[in-house]
């Protein structure tokens, strides 16, 4: 069956990585202690840190640890990867992000003394034994040497150990063509899902969750998180990226989410059409006019849902080191 | 045909006058040359400049021209009753509330000599001589005259010439109960609709919109706002208010709205469980705590999407001062 | 004696019109019952709202009643002239300008239907008779006939009934060259004054109002507002506008203020360099790397000092309708 | 000589530990490569992870890396004690403040697995080989054993190798009395200054780094951030200590800085007046009427003054190492 969300043209992939320049690479941890990993959005081939990125970011709910949005909001700049993790993991990542930064700069003739990695997570205990840090700087590294345009979707990566509505989430993603006066763009948005109730899980308009409940008899609250990466080539300003950024959250309402207390729900976008030398004096760059925004927040908003959709359903069943069972939606649906 | 919107119970008027004290007013101006107006919610029927309310606002889209939020994001409440109107009329509602709220406090037996009025707008250009700026103090007094805890929805008051989903919008309401610990609590949204496109609207998961554009042939941008006010007795502060806000989006999304670049989304809450005296030393109060937020998101949203859905089924079509029809949504469903 | 504010040169007129196309007016309400007023700055000399400003806001403290910054926020434009006026005023200046832009359009040969004027206030109400809104549409129409590159400072216009220090207060202007790689640009700063504590106000280093305050013992709190409009040819984005504003306080704070709870301090900004037309495709457009921007927040809080000394000096004492007298500093400094 | 800022009354400290509970501990890394260290503060003696405090935070300049806040904007609490260290080592010690914050509960008899510590930076490249992150799990354990109400200042902990306007900076404090009615708080600051230039420098009024200038002929850009971090016993909600930490910067500008570009200015506040039980329905509280604010808006300003100042003059020179001398203004003030 074809998964169709929305009435926008898709990228070639359906995935972030139809941007071009992106990339993605998983380390999974999987071993009877630990499902987890950690996942890496490479947004640029060449070095991001000399030229970076206009970035912006939002938080619909900030219950949760994410580190790096600070100075993105101040500069609206990136200047590292994006990484994905689990919550107690933020610390290890952020300082392999910082190692892998220095070594990178060394390898290109400069020394770097202040760096701001940008690390994401979502909440996994329910399947991993959380409190022993399982990601460190070789899988972050691992993670980071295995980055490619084609990568896996659904339980690997960050996404190993993580729930949504309910059943098996994970890392997800889809893409969509903008096109402004002729020329064509791509938004792509990256997932990792870790939120909402079965019970409210909604799939085209009709409350699957609930039946679904009826056979497996699961309903906890709606809590743990959902992150959401969108890469364009889109030329915009961080302004515009921002409010991009906030139409992702359509995609989480019509699958059911009402956005839950306990789920910190996050957005971080980079565009690749104007980079921003580490140096210079006035720069000359372009971004498309307001009126053009609406189809941007569309991709947006169908991306996203697309994007939840499939980290469910290509993510198999996966039972954590203390027995509990997260059940892939294909079991159920279509 | 019962309307029926989420899983959570409705107050009896499933409106937000179920919330003890509100009351809301209308004044229509229906002539040839104008069809618009204000709706006034009056939040209790104390003095509410000399006892204020906590209060707090969330700016989804900022595309609009609704006065009065920044003082209540430093100060966390509300000192006067909100009025909703057109664009280009908040300037003059905004001089007839300072002139209602400085009468008020004569006949109180005290002087203000500062107030901050809540003065929020749609644009309804499509059917109104908005230049024309119509409603004035005259129509703002007799709004606050006409309050009541039952009221009119549909094409009345600020929401006879509104557009929503390129049908006839305007003033919708609807309530839920929300139970903290045993304590019933009610939590009601009115909203002022004039947003979205007509092929994405979608009811109950079913787009219904896509079907009646066949018939009418009629698409339009998603743009032209959506203003929620949230009125709830639940003890709350300002942030946990500001965070129930946030998920009114959600009730948009369900209906198809991606929140369009020309679309202002402002919603505006109050609580009427602590009352902030206009002086004192140190203030007690309650507030529920965070765990329990999640009734409160649940209704927020709920509310926000049967109030919308309200806000169409009861208006009847309108014909503008240029002859252009926006029908109500009654002749093609259900 | 000439007053010098830190190391940074000044424009030729010291003044916010040292940027080309921007002017100031004044229209003074000076009555037995009023001492208040308005005054508009007008970006530009050709059509702002089809071709729009690169504008910011920044609140340091949100109690007041500023109108328009929302839509500034999001968009990141400026599509009227600012207008500042006393607290009450705000919606009668509103629909003042509504009408204007109203009238500019046609004159122009177009209509528009949504406009968001910004509509700045301070609190006169203690030497004028606030409750009776005496600035409407003659006076903001006056004020802008009037506008020019030279324009009178102190106790004009919005200033006319305005306190700072406990002294008199109202409109002051000061000016900066900010040189980014040979090429020089201007950086203005108007003020409208009403802050601070008398024995708090510090000119030079030196406690100045500590020894005024033994002269004519009078120390009242910490209210009643600050306005500061940053204008500047500086190319920068909306984001880096808003930066440049935050530094507009350590202005304040270096004549002794610390910001007290009473006074809204707002800061608006304004970039001549970046017109933003009102369609388009994909616009080009400059500015300066974030690393030249040290010698623009150095000159945002250098003009902000001086501009709000001068206010001070160049206002004469005012005898409000109570009796009440604001002296001019110039009686007692230097 | 005895130093004295503003004219409110100090706590008998005159450090952030005359807030009943709060304590300070460092741990200092000296050694030929390293100056640097991390500091931390735990908000109280019991059980913070199962009590929260009441919590805001405020960002000046959002150029820097501070971990934590996210959260605390959101739920208004902090969970962990405050780390204060370098750049490059917030990872670091972010997992060290997990693996503190998991063994206390173990402690305790629970078990956690989501967590969001607070780490805060600032650079000390200038005299640290930072991308060696020297400040590990034992010295952030040994950090918090060492905690005590009295603490020493100056080149300590974090503070080891800062830079303040070009003389040597670190770790200040200082508190001041607050009343409200009648009553008795405290409120104190704690600092970790890397900000400011030296010709910049203003103590009291006078323009004193502009005389040291002559003397050592330094003069580098306004970069390297300031960490405030605000401790108090004030009944205040999340909002109203929001407002109270944004005054700090008046402290900052007193002292001549303008807030550079590369100077990451970050507030972190906590009061203990009202703690969060882990679980609850609803809570009861209290804060301080709105306009009392006023005072402790005063204390902010002058403590954070205080508070800087000393942490030049508590700090002995120190030698970088590359050989870098960094003089302490004791050299030459007063």
């Amino acid at each position: 069956m074809e998964l169709k969300v929305g009435r926008m043209e898709r990228g070639p992939r359906n995935a972030i990585t139809d941007v071009a320049g992106v990339r993605v690479g998983h380390c999974t941890v999987d071993t009877d202690r630990h499902k987890t990993g950690v996942t890496v959005i490479l947004p640029c081939e060449d070095d991001i840190f000399r030229s970076k990125m206009v970035a912006a970011y939002h938080v619909l709910n900030g219950f949760g640890k994410t580190a790096g949005l600070m100075q993105i909001g101040e500069l609206g700049t990136l200047e590292t990867p994006i990484a994905l993790t689990n919550t107690l993991n933020v610390g290890l990542v952020h300082d392999a992000m910082v190692e892998y930064m220095c070594r990178q700069a060394e390898q290109r003739g400069y020394r770097i003394t202040s760096v701001n990695p940008v690390v994401c997570e979502c909440n996994d205990a329910s399947l991993n034994d959380i409190r022993h840090r399982a990601v460190g700087q070789a899988e972050v590294f691992a993670a980071i040497d295995s980055a490619s345009q084609d990568f896996a979707l659904g339980d690997v990566g960050a996404g190993k150990g993580m729930t949504c509505h309910d059943l098996k989430g994970g890392i997800g993603t889809s893409s969509r063509i903008v096109e402004v006066e002729g020329e064509r763009f791509t938004l792509g948005v990256l997932v990792l899902t870790n939120h909402g109730c079965l019970r409210d899980l909604t799939i085209g308009g009709k409350n699957v969750g609930a039946e679904i409940e009826g056979v497996i008899r699961e309903d906890s609250p709606d809590e743990g998180s959902c992150i959401m990466i969108v890469g364009t080539d889109l030329p915009v300003t961080a302004r515009q990226l921002g409010r991009i950024l906030r139409r992702c959250s359509v995609g989480l309402a019509r699958l059911g989410s009402f956005i839950g207390h306990g789920s910190g729900e996050v957005m971080v976008g980079f565009s690749t059409a104007n980079r921003i030398p580490a140096e210079g004096g006035c720069l000359n760059f372009r971004c498309i006019h307001e009126s053009h925004m609406d189809d941007a927040f569309r991709a947006a908003a169908e991306a996203t849902e697309e994007a939840v959709l499939r980290s469910m359903l290509e993510a198999g069943s996966v039972t954590g080191y203390t027995g509990k069972v997260r059940r892939s939606l294909r079991q159920f649906w279509p």
